[in-house]
């Protein structure tokens, strides 16, 4: 009864959230900048000439000599009504930009504008190499594109082999959230990106809490790895982690670090069956024991034993996205983090 | 005298315009969304296995399929007090993105939150393969990367000849507004560009035209082409041009087209004397000649014939940018497209 009660004021919540869109967002200012990245330099190569714009002059270029590479795009969204205590960064994960969080692919409302309008200062970003981030072709390995079907089953939108390219023969699971007839639309925030730049994205992302921390930090999937390195490179920065769907946790040589920055990981559905979520949040689990073995604050959420169903790896993006915000706006605002 | 009175006023807008940054953005909605590019088909590759994450679980990738490429990013916001009386979109140069517009490299107020403030409903994109649109490895030819130096004498900051790796050693010509001491944070703009994609830049931004307007739109550099064969190609959706630097106008065999299109072309100090940009503004003025012969309405604008001085090819990053966009908001205004 107690459940169902908790479950009912998230959903009055959310509705509330949705209500919300037609309030206009006042903002004392927005902006964006790139930070870190580092000058490299090239030699020997010949001068070439280029001709910018068909049937335009040409210009001369000397490929030699210095070159910028590794820095990160930021896009920042500070509101008049500020409640959050620090700001909140949301990093995205692989193949994707800080679009993820923006407008969803239906049209609907996405979390950036949700966060900002609950009063968070909110720092969204492209990962380095991906987006208006920029990339260079210094980088080890080739980039990795990914086909128009490959995320409907590693994202968990349908269940393995339920991918079809005809429309009408997809399969998804029971009851799923993502909004389905905007799959092609989502695909299209899509980006190319590298197996080899780990290091490169962590270093962009220190600079960024160096520069706008303490904070919250938000990361989703791939974003999750980066999120713990960097809590725990900077624990006095990161005053708390909210892990969506992390395809890993932290090290558990270095928990002792986060035992001051409070943890939340959340799960959708569906992720204790499908056979590499599975695995990949049983990783998640097995981190948070430790975490907390060492005296850590982590929460793990599975949004099934919540009773809230279907949500999809792209739980941002899902029909009841503004759900899972609330969700995480009143775990903020119990650790004092937001008013 | 009559000059110096207008070069007056405007200074006194200018100013006013930099004195609102404090004031808040109050936005009726903000949102983001990609729009065209198309599907493709690849066949006949094996199956990779992709460890997406070091230490992570492997996932099995099948290239073959349908790839989503050649789509475009769209970001929008719509100020409360709307005064502009169809959208305005902000379309970049090569090599770089929709970042062009938003804070400057100095810190400073860019262009976006500007138009935004005068009452604008404002889209700014990436264009085809540049920045948040994604990009694939499905273009001819290779993409160009610039080295460092390289737009410092490009782009007119310093005289052919005067860019120096040592800051201390680098010319600028007389007076320049660039910013220059953060030419190296401009430089993390960039972004890798081919020089055989207009075509699908081109589609994209004619999909954008075909959704938001009737509007007003304004170029810069490379995409000076792009929007005036947009406009050729929707004469009655592009209710004005401002063509800011183009690097080339539009085609002179279609001048009818435009006749009920008014154009601004603005051009900085020095491109009368620099060696390649005398011969892209002569371009300029010659195919503005021949659209008025057929009846169109061009104003071209040499900054420093107006008393403006030591503006670069990158207008809305100098320090008088302000300046420039009054200039811009007035002639918008003077016909009939802001309250």
């Amino acid at each position: 009864m107690r459940g169902a009660l908790i479950t009912l004021a998230v959903a009055i919540s959310a509705s509330a959230a949705l209500a919300q869109t037609q309030v206009p967002i006042a903002l004392r200012d927005m902006g964006s900048f790139h930070i870190g990245g580092r000058v490299i330099e090239v030699s020997g190569q010949p001068i070439k000439e280029v001709v910018f714009t068909p049937g335009g002059v040409p210009a001369k270029v000397d490929p030699n000599g210095a070159y910028q590479i590794e820095q990160m795009y930021v896009q920042y969204f500070l509101p008049q009504n500020r409640r959050g205590k620090v700001p909140l960064l949301l990093w995205h994960g692989g193949g994707l930009t800080g679009v993820t969080y923006e407008t969803k692919p239906d049209g609907g409302e996405g979390w950036l504008t949700m966060f900002i309008r609950n009063g968070w200062d909110t720092y969204i970003s492209d990962a380095v190499e991906r987006g208006r981030s920029g990339w260079t072709n210094t980088f080890k390995g080739e980039p990795v594109f990914l086909p128009l079907g490959d995320p409907w089953e590693r994202f968990r939108i349908g269940p393995p082999g339920s991918w079809n390219a005809d429309k009408a023969k997809r399969v998804t699971y029971h009851g799923t959230q993502f909004p389905i007839d905007a799959y092609e639309q989502f695909m299209k925030q899509g980006v190319p990106r590298w197996l080899t730049t780990d290091d490169a994205i962590v270093a962009g992302y220190i600079e960024l809490v160096d520069k706008v921390c303490p904070c919250v930090v938000l990361v989703h999937s791939q974003s999750g790895a980066f999120g713990f390195k960097v809590a725990e490179a900077r624990p006095d920065k990161v005053k708390a982690l909210v892990a969506i769907e992390p395809t890993l946790g932290g090290d558990k040589n270095k928990v002792a670090l986060l035992k001051n920055t409070p943890v939340l990981i959340v799960y959708g559905d569906n992720a204790k069956e499908h056979p590499r979520w599975s695995k990949i949040r049983q990783g998640g689990v097995d981190y948070a024991a430790v975490l907390k073995g060492a005296g850590g604050s982590v929460d793990i959420i599975d949004l099934p034993d919540r009773g809230i169903r279907g949500n999809s790896h792209m739980l941002m993006m899902d029909k009841n996205n503004a759900q899972v915000a609330e969700l995480i706006q009143q775990w903020l605002a119990g650790r004092g983090l937001s008013e």
